[in-house]
This record gives C-alpha cells, structure tokens and sequence, in this order.
C-alpha cells in the first residue's frame, strides 16, 4: 500500500501509531490487522514480520506514509486496522463514560481498566472517537483487549449489555454514599458510571443506582476524571 | 503594561491562564500578582477589577497581549505573577516526584494533591518547571493553595524539609507492600514518592522505606502517573 489519507471518525478504518500499540494490535486483534508501516530506521523489524507472517498481514516499507500519520510525533511503525465492533459482556463488571469528550482522557482511562480487570466499557454518546488514533496511543493499545461498545442512551445499554442483577454506581459530586476505604461496597456485577470532564453526570443519573460520592476537599471543584476512574476501579475490583 | 515576553523558564514571572486559575492567583498570592490581563470580551470584569482593588493590583485592558501569550487556547484573562519558591512544612504529609516530565501531568497531580488535603510536594529534579503556564493551568490554579520546593536529590529533601519520625512510602513496580483496601498503612507523617512517567523510581529508593506495589494486571506495563498518584494519596488521606 502507497499511501492512506489521515484519519476521520467513519473513513473505516484507524491506526496504532508506535510499537506498543501496533503490537497490542497484532497480537489481540490480529483478525482486523490491514497492513503494518515500517519506517527505514525502525529497529523491531524481524518481531514485526514474525507476527505479520502468522497472520498473512503485509508489511509496507514507507516512511512518507509514516511521516504523514504521525502527526510529528516520533513514530517508527504505525499499525492500519479496519473499524470494528464489540458487544459487552452482560455477565461481567463494566465501567460507563456518559459524554467523554476528551480522547487522551479515554485512552488513559481504557489503559486503567486493563490495569485493574475490566474488560467492558459502555460509552454513552456523544462521545469521543474510541477509534481515533489519540486514543489508541493513550491506552497504549489497551483497547485491543477490551470490548468497547457505543450507545444512544442508558436505556439502550441497559436493553442491551446489562443482564440480570446488576448494580448502577453513578459517581456524581451530589453522591449520596461517601466512598471510602472502609464503606466500599463489593458487588458481584456492577456497572460503575461516570459523566462529561466539564460537566459530570446528568442529575437523574442519581435515580438508575447507588450514587457515590469521592469525598474530596472543598478547596477544588471536582477531581480529574481520569483520577475519579481510577479510585472508583481500584476501590471496586475483587481481592 | 503594554506586553510581556512568553513565558521562559527562569524569566522571573509567569502567569496564569483563565478565569479560573487567575481567581485562585488572586485569592490565594495576591502578594506575588504583578498584574491581569483582561479581554474587552471577558465577563467577569468587575469581580477582578474588585480582587484586584483590594490588593492594589493593576488591570490591564489588552487584547493583543492575552492573543499573545495563551497560545491558541480560549482565554479572556490573564494573571501575571512574580517567580516564588516555598518552604514546605515539615511537620505535615508530603507527596514526592522524582524527575516528573510531563507538564500536564504535573498539573493535574497538584490539582489532586489540594482535593486529598496534601498541601507539601517535593519535586526532584531534574523534573518539569512548576511554575510554567502549562502547570498553572493543567493544576487549575490549585498550585497557588500548595507548597512546592524542589530539591537537587533525596538527601537534600531529607536535610532540608523532612523533620522528624516521618516514614517514607516509594511506589514502584517491584514494591514489597502490596497495597489493597484493607491493608493501607496509617501514618500521621509520612511522604509517598513517585518516580519518573516512563522509567519509575530509581532502584535505589526501594531502601529509603517502605516500598509499594498498586496491584495490577500483568495486561499492561503500568499505570498511568497521575492514576497512580491519585490512588496512592486517596487510601492514604485520613478518615
């Protein structure tokens, strides 16, 4: 392959910019793999080809393609895969993003799942572009391993991925329930729910669950999503 | 004031961008504020105008200058203040970074430091400059509310800011604790120490005290700084 043009949300396919990513992606969604870009300088070559060679996915020398996707970034390899779907696991855990506008901060929330065992995130949208690039390189390709699914509303994710017994914990600052280390609860199967950067969870979020508030110093006026995430998953997990 | 240069590290000044981190420059050290900014298209005018009164604190009409200095983002005022360095307190709980780089990053990192109650951060360097616009505005002014001073090497934070019976907590991937909910040691004085975003700590740190590993899935090769972070001053903050 020459040349593809830049990304944009709907072209079809995306790509994993630098190795970790384009490994990620080779080894847990092989299946998607279009073609992997090398750049003449790129040290990992043989690993590269080997697992390319597994799969039948091409291998392209081109470092004007590289240069192109990049986006001044120091990339040496970049990883093209086609658009794909998921479908949430209605047994497991599951985090919720309601709004999530910034694709760094989805990336790096993506890679904390991985880190703490969750495998099933629900996005209500609008929403960033879990495809995009930025956050492909954000979760460091951490969402390559997990199940990722985009919908219209609560109502539609609860027709579609929740199941049967599953408890809400929608964390919003007017959270009834102060989250500590001692008070956490530690259901079977929850969904763990989170709102916009800005402007948090929509107020009757407060009615679908258990609302939980972080308990945090009146000195700020909320954490850092990515932060809240973190403590929410952390405090969460089993053993 | 007609114009100031951009920000360099070591000019003597900086300032903070928007309304919100400019508010907190102007309550918290008003003594360090030169002066602010203000767009003909700002709307909170008079409640800078009357922070401002009360610590005689010039305000600058200037479009051309906030267009200048805030870099593409979307800015309608600005504070400028004098360089400052503090004092930390020895007798309080202490958060460490050790050669932090990123600058977003750090921001955030104070921004958490303020909502769990540490009001102390030691920085190693050589690490990301605290008082760069980029710091101010990712921290959301909470710099203004902490003290930060940064030392040449652990032995001199040691020497200098330390005091006595404090424990030290160095977080790293080959930490002996494993810290989980039920097992957070309880100190009254104490410095939780976190290495660089893509190397850690050095090796070396895992003798100065108690070392800490945040569990974590083998799916990825760590956690994020800030995260981690996060968590770490969440289960050690008090009740």
């Amino acid at each position: 392959m020459d040349v593809i043009k830049p990304y944009k949300n709907g072209c079809g396919y995306s790509y994993a910019l630098g190795a970790f990513p384009t490994f990620e992606l080779l080894r847990k969604r092989p299946e998607y793999a279009i073609g992997v870009f090398v750049h003449s300088s790129f040290t990992e070559r043989a690993k590269v080809e080997a697992l390319c060679g597994e799969h039948g996915i091409p291998v392209w020398n081109n470092d004007k393609a590289i240069a192109r996707l990049s986006d001044k970034e120091n990339v040496f390899v970049i990883g093209v895969f086609r658009a794909y779907e998921d479908k949430l696991d209605s047994e497991l855990p599951h985090l919720m993003l309601v709004n999530p506008s910034n694709m760094g901060n989805l990336g790096t929330i993506l890679r904390t799942c991985l880190a703490f065992g969750i495998h099933d995130v629900a996005l209500i949208a609008p929403c960033a572009d879990r495809l995009n690039p930025k956050v492909v390189r954000a979760s460091m390709g951490a969402l390559f391993s997990l199940r990722i699914a985009v919908y219209n509303s609560f109502e539609e994710y609860v027709c579609f991925a929740s199941g049967i017994g599953r408890e809400y914990f929608p964390f919003m600052l007017t959270g009834k329930t102060q989250l500590t280390v001692e008070n956490c609860p530690k259901p079977e199967k929850y969904t763990l729910i989170y709102g916009n950067e800005a402007t948090g969870l929509p107020k009757e979020y407060a009615e679908v669950g258990t609302s939980i508030l972080i308990p945090q110093s009146d000195e700020v006026d909320s954490l850092n999503l990515t932060i809240a995430v973190g403590i929410g998953l952390f405090l969460f997990r089993k053993g």
